[in-house]
């Protein structure tokens, strides 16, 4: 049974759990006491540091331990505002960072902080010089993921890094996506990770702060960890984290030319097979094992479902999987396709090129069916021009409504490419909807069906979303 | 080798290892996916939230898991404290709680909030009747533990719950030290616990918010755990902690009489074995592991190195054994001796009757050995009353001068005993000491010695402390 989704957490790699099985007898005890188990504690806590801190590539004493990725994040964002608060109040981030690092942002701009997105091209990279353009005199500090967790997409972080070092600005990297890959390049200030994306347990994050770095931890004072993350230390899986990363460095260069060929694989075959499919992120510069395609006139949530019960395991961004019906904050800032969008993300150490040949198998029937049950228009494909024995324009129709208040994601889409047929050439159609998918799909459709997406104005009910017949 | 430091961390129960193993295959998945892998997982955690709220005696959707004990506190406090921040700035919390509750309100206090410390009595228990005085109209919340973590006297958490509930004050119990033995008893509103105290994992705290307080949770915004835990779960940890708490729970009753009568037996032997020891806590009020001592005359990192070389793990409250060289603030909050401080908490399941005829056969002799070294008044005894066969006291030595700045605990009070016997009947002695610890342990010394202390006053350099010799 296929598990697609490591991207969201990783099965425990065999050595991790000998970790933490063998640290279980050892690493119980608290490391600060001087009598033998804390000792012994001790002892373990030092190695994992140690072994930790060279795949990371800083010292062990600028290391630290946390109880998660997204924890790492909040005490890094927050230690570092509140180390250069007197330099400034503006926080710097790429438009696509991990949610992790967007709330922390939302509240520092609660606390009174101001915040800066940096806009991302179509395959979710940021412009190296548009990204320095940001990093005012107020600056306090920026924020770069190495790798995009939803596109695969690598950010170029050497050259932000080295931006933000001319002008005396800390770089914090979320590196949870890559550090399994090899160390994070650049001169970059504060790195951030989580071990479960890696294969190590739950419940480890590491946060670096490089020396010299102004921090200022934030919340009720502790001792354990340099003061920078409360709590008692989890040292067995602490142990776990740092063994499986070492484990997982060590095979990263055959497992990720392996996984690369396979999403290679994905990437050409998909379109091939799949009609009206958008594959997005950066074909070149990416994560070896990640790769995401959206599917016109798909509901997400239903594929998944149909996957799922194919034996696929995958995670998407489309605005139906979401609790709050609004597509991924990464497909928007890109610009893509929302709708039916599947991220396969493939399990280190795991995944088989049979699992890749099972799934680019049953891919197209699954589509093809959930297509067929919303009543998509038949045999769509992405090639085919639109009949030329349109009607002809005329005054009355200077532009069709269609009302699709209340439907949600495919629907819109699906009704809009049921009526384009009846709009005259080089007349508009204006659909009305209420559904945020809407905003990212209608102009993603008009691309993908070479028609033109005119632009959205405000309506009495929901928002107007205005395209014009091309051909 | 026995261990006697259960109240800093238990080793891991042999359910908890069981379970953890078991569901390391099955819980290492994201419980908010909707695949099978990640189904699994939040079965896992749906199954111990309802065994762990059980044992809490809340409703499950009451109960978030948090990564530590000390998260809980901190979350706790923060959360109740704003979710009242209209009835008030002001939390009230013993003199006496872990210093997870005291962080938490010195960040509240740095933060513009007030905070109220009520006073314990000599055995560490707070009056329900002075804890409910301090209840006042602008009370956001108050703060007590089930049991002391350092001398083991439980708290009256029934009679101050019903207190706060009265007045409209929500009571945070942190639990700690006391969840393995049961329930906590009282009306209370919020409830914090950790789950490696009671031979769980490391890694897992509990928070309880009973239904109807109101919270809002502090910190950047995460969907898990209702918002009032970030990060991704242990769920694996979690399982061990809530299986391995049903597994002590089971067997409480019968463990907790075969350790209390341990206890018992600690209580009365040490005063007869070792000359000059203050037994401190309530005697019958108190958790049945832990039983504290203090050894006059003795520096406690000194013995906790013999005791550990003989092959014994104890905790110590004493300032030689802590950075800030400050004595533990539960014996300060006491006003109990806190040189030679001993915390023996012995290990549920795991103590035996023996390892503490052998802990009691060797303690006396080690602490003879470190009165030695530190040339104490030799053959010192708690009833042997002073030499009758005293200076006269003369005009001349009003008050003889014992400067002792620069020296550490236990030396002011050893120079002090050295000298009180060249100090005339109803004179007084002043010892000048810059050690903190002198603060508590001259006037502990005086108590033990019957002497009376006058009180102390500013010096050129560190304190004056007034000792008259009665006899």
């Amino acid at each position: 049974m296929p598990y697609f989704d490591a991207a969201s957490a990783a099965p425990l790699h065999p050595v991790a759990r000998q970790a933490l099985q063998a640290s279980l007898d050892e690493g119980w005890a608290d490391p600060a006491r001087l009598y033998r188990e804390g000792r012994r504690a001790r002892l373990l806590l030092d190695a994992a540091r140690e072994a930790a801190a060279d795949a990371v590539g800083c010292r062990p004493d600028e290391l630290v331990f946390t109880p998660s990725g997204t924890q790492a994040i909040h005490a890094g964002v927050s230690g570092a505002l509140a180390g250069r608060r007197r330099v400034g109040r503006r926080l710097v981030v790429s438009a696509v960072e991990h949610s992790a690092v967007l709330h922390a942002a939302e509240a520092w701009e609660a606390a009174g902080g101001s915040v800066t997105e940096v806009a991302v091209d179509r395959h979710g990279a940021v412009a190296p010089d548009a990204y320095a353009a940001e990093l005012g005199k107020a600056t306090a500090l920026a924020c770069l993921q190495s790798a995009n967790h939803e596109v695969g997409t690598e950010q170029p972080v050497r050259e932000v890094a080295e931006a933000c070092r001319s002008l005396g600005v800390p770089l914090l990297v979320d590196a949870a996506q890559s550090l399994a890959w090899g160390p994070v390049e650049g001169d970059w200030s504060l790195l951030t990770a989580s071990a479960h994306k890696w294969g190590g347990p739950s419940g480890v994050g590491l946060l670096a702060v490089r020396k010299g770095v102004r921090f200022a931890p934030q919340g009720p004072a502790d001792e354990r960890e340099s003061g920078r993350s409360a709590g008692f230390q989890n040292i067995p899986a602490i142990v776990a984290a740092a063994a499986s990363l070492r484990a997982v460095r060590a095979q990263a260069a055959a497992e990720s030319a392996r996984l690369r060929a396979l999403v290679d694989r994905i990437r050409a075959r998909v379109p091939e097979l799949v009609p009206d499919v958008e594959v997005v992120g950066d074909p070149v510069r990416r994560l070896p094992h990640v790769v995401t395609f959206s599917c016109l006139y798909v509901d997400g949530e239903t594929l998944l479902h149909e996957l799922d019960r194919a034996g696929f395991s995958v995670s998407s961004g489309s605005s139906c999987t979401s609790s709050t019906l609004i597509p991924s904050h990464v497909l928007r800032a890109m610009g893509v396709l929302s709708e039916g969008n599947v991220r396969v993300s493939l399990a280190p150490f795991d995944t088989s090129e049979e699992d890749v040949d099972r799934f680019l198998g049953v891919l197209p029937g699954l589509v093809a069916g959930v297509r067929e049950r919303f009543g998509a228009p038949a045999s769509v494909s992405a090639s085919r021009p639109e009949s030329s024995a349109s009607p002809e324009p005329s005054e009355a129709s200077e532009s069709l409504v269609l009302d699709t208040l209340g439907r949600r994601c495919p629907i819109p889409v699906i009704e809009l490419a049921k009526v384009i047929g009846e709009v005259p050439v080089g007349r508009t159609v204006t659909v009305l909807s209420d559904d945020e998918a809407a905003r990212l799909d209608i102009p993603a459709w008009c691309g993908m069906r070479g028609q033109e997406y005119v632009g959205e104005r405000g309506a009495e009910a929901g928002v107007a979303y205005v395209v014009r017949r091309l051909r």
